[in-house]
């Protein structure tokens, strides 16, 4: 049933009933996440909900591009784990605050690439501004380039409880996902196929965004490190 | 009947009989834009004529690089779906465009590199002149590196109609193709093996421009962003 | 037993007994570098403390990313081989250095990258100082964010011997490896899973601290080139 | 006894004494460029010499990422086919020259990079000069990074002897081959592996002396473009 290496993504639909479905789409989800560099080392993590509600997340340290299902926990919407043992990465709290704030969410994404971390850490606007760029089309509700979209930038912040109430305030405006500074970006979608797509879209234009600024004066100093 | 995965592209020939041979090139070309980063999300289109004037295309929203005989649709000459149900991407019309305006053409190709849609946004002129390399030769009738390839650029449009009217004009002019600003290449050949070949070259073109841009005085703001 | 091409990393933990299982993770680990271009033509060098005191090290000369059984060989805590006709790399100190004065390590790995290579060629300070990056918590003893890493460079030497003096210095304060100028990175870790994260780590920060540096105003030529 | 598509270089040895087998090494050498983007369009060419003399070269206009074994021709130290029908490409007598010169040479690679492009379009001098890399060591007769190798640029030429009388004055004094301006990269070894092995040498060179580029101060436009 998995689909081969070079493989189509027709098998991660968000709508899989059963668990090892789920984990199948999670750890192929992985594996293009590290063909394109965005889990780097531990960083990183994967969930989907499966339509009976179960939520399955990657657990904590184990590195995402070489998940087995023993990578794969169950956890509740209060982002606490269902088994004895399993121990979930902190910030689970943040996939699980995406479920409960969009009934329809069914997949959460959170990657860690070299565009994403060196932007925001560069930028010192509160989001990052994308437009006229034809691949914005793959975000929610959009269907032209002519448009802007904000992506938000959070200051990182090792109490996830305390970060994901500023998360709060700003989620329903989230078209293509949030940055947090120094640290990814968070996307999601109704399935795996439509999380990692956006996801993909995103990196793509944080890529461009990132040349389009190597093209300008140079930012002073105190702003860049 | 297929190549393997790292295969030669001598099945990928455009003068295919049979509907089976063109899909599994298509399928075969788009894993290539794939690899290299042309087809990010459900951005590009990949297109084949057949011998017998059938037109195979890549249906709308489908990611690219994992393509399944499902993901391509017959269209004609006028870009509508010939079976029922099938849906079109906008783009179809400049695919058949180009089947009307060249007898020769037997497939054609849209990528969207971050090269191309970074170097779009940037130039001011209506097209980037390509000269001193050798690499000029894989296009239509190119023999040396001496000479001056024009890549016209033209401002993206949702109306797809409105923008192949622009692209008439420039049509036979055009030696490698041309960009649709923030939104990617167009470039065709006589058949699949030759389009992604010609399709390669400009990408390398382009990257080798973006990285040459890099190394000049910075650009006034106002015309990077 | 092998794990698949793409595959995890759980067979390479470095507290396997026995010598079969160190070189397959030698192997592996040679492959998982080559791909992300870490190992350019002979350069660098992989090393793993089995249990029982044994230490297994790629050989000089052969690349290693296409390493076989034949090119790894054993050496002794002094670095010198095992085997009559077994000719380690130089560079076979470094490595032996790390296990004597960690009773800990398990695994070391000597990369070179590109960023590695650039970075300390350009920098004139004595270290690269790495903060606010989510990854650094892949470090020993990190937690947070909010903390400076100090990651020194050493000048390059061909007498090893010498080189190793100057190393030594700072070993108990390195978390997070050091770099020779010109050379590369020396990381390490309890077991090759743990060393080639850190790893992996250490170069995504790495290429971060690049790609930042080119958004800073210019460099004078005499302190780049 | 071809290797494994994620192989080891053990199969591709100089001292071949079939066809065969040195057609086998030709392919899988241009895999491996392939998966670098060394050979982009149909750009570059490999070739061997075998024990007997012989030798085995892409034909012209393949793409050599994609080779079958049709894909190879046999041609004289003079440079034409040795069987009717065969058409080598025109850059076969810069091979030639090669093993011509160099009784010992049994391989020869010409590249096609962007890094080797780029430098080569925007450098004034009539060489690169590459010094204090450890990757130096790499080259014949180097055995430390306290050295500067030149690597000399020819200005493109689409006649071919021409360039070869400019490439022949230098010949004794290369030790990392030699650059066509905005065409790419000559280097050979004693055989595929020590070729292919120092091709990798010298772009890994290449990529960080543009990386450098890039962070001195701009280049007047006039110099660049």
């Amino acid at each position: 049933m998995m689909s081969s290496a070079s493989g189509s993504l027709s098998v991660i639909s968000g709508d899989n009933q059963t668990w090892d479905l789920a984990v199948a789409a999670i750890i192929q989800a992985g594996h293009r996440m590290d063909d394109r560099g965005w889990v780097p080392a531990t960083a990183g993590n994967l969930s989907i909900r499966l339509a009976d509600g179960r939520i399955a997340i990657t657990r904590s340290g184990g590195h995402k591009g070489f998940l087995t299902s023993d990578g794969v926990i169950e956890v509740g919407l209060n982002g606490e784990a269902r088994h004895e043992g399993d121990r979930p990465s902190a910030e689970t709290l943040l996939h699980c605050q995406i479920y409960e704030h969009f009934p329809n969410a069914g997949a959460v994404l959170h990657g860690h690439s070299v565009a994403a971390t060196v932007l925001s850490m560069v930028i010192k606007e509160p989001a990052l501004y994308l437009e006229d760029y034809e691949v914005l089309k793959v975000f929610e509700d959009q269907t032209t380039h002519e448009t802007r979209l904000s992506v938000p930038v959070f200051a990182n912040d090792q109490n996830i409880a305390r970060l994901s109430r500023s998360v709060a305030l700003y989620l329903d405006e989230m078209k293509a996902g949030y940055i947090i500074r120094g640290h990814g970006v968070y996307i999601w979608g109704p399935d795996m196929t439509t999380a990692l797509t956006r996801l993909e879209g995103l990196e793509f234009l944080l890529t461009c965004e990132l040349e389009r600024l190597k093209l300008l004066p140079a930012i002073p100093a105190r702003d860049v490190m």
